[in-house]
């Protein structure tokens, strides 16, 4: 197996699934990052490191996006693409 | 209406919520907080912190504390006090 194989199939970290939940909500709200960023009181450059999953983020900041997605907390934590 | 009243019927905030969940898993599992800090690799004090609420933890954390109760990490933050 390649290594680049062995980096596809380990398991998605939570990092990934937030970043990928908080690039869904914010599609499905059409939504450009700016915007959320004014919404959520973060800068661009902030919500475009978290959907590359750069960022470990605290539970301040999964409630800040919950408020600004009007979806339970929790919610934003599920890989949806098991 | 007297502030400890207003204070009792603030919404339940989300390190609450991580804090009561991780309470409710070391004790379902027996643990005292050094045998969870062992387990876990963070420090009894730490530990304590967490579950008296005074920590905005980080995905990190939530995953350390996902693989030691063996439960999907979202369900930490789910409030089960409905």
């Amino acid at each position: 197996m390649k290594p680049s194989q062995i980096k596809r199939r380990r398991s998605t970290t939570l990092q990934e699934i937030f970043a990928r939940n908080v690039l869904l909500h914010r599609i499905r709200l059409g939504l450009t990052q700016e915007e959320l960023a004014d919404k959520s009181d973060y800068h661009r450059t902030y919500i475009g490191s978290v959907e590359r999953a750069e960022r470990n983020i605290t539970l301040a900041t999964i409630e800040a996006f919950s408020v600004v997605f009007n979806v339970e907390p929790h919610t934003l934590l599920v890989d949806t693409n098991d």
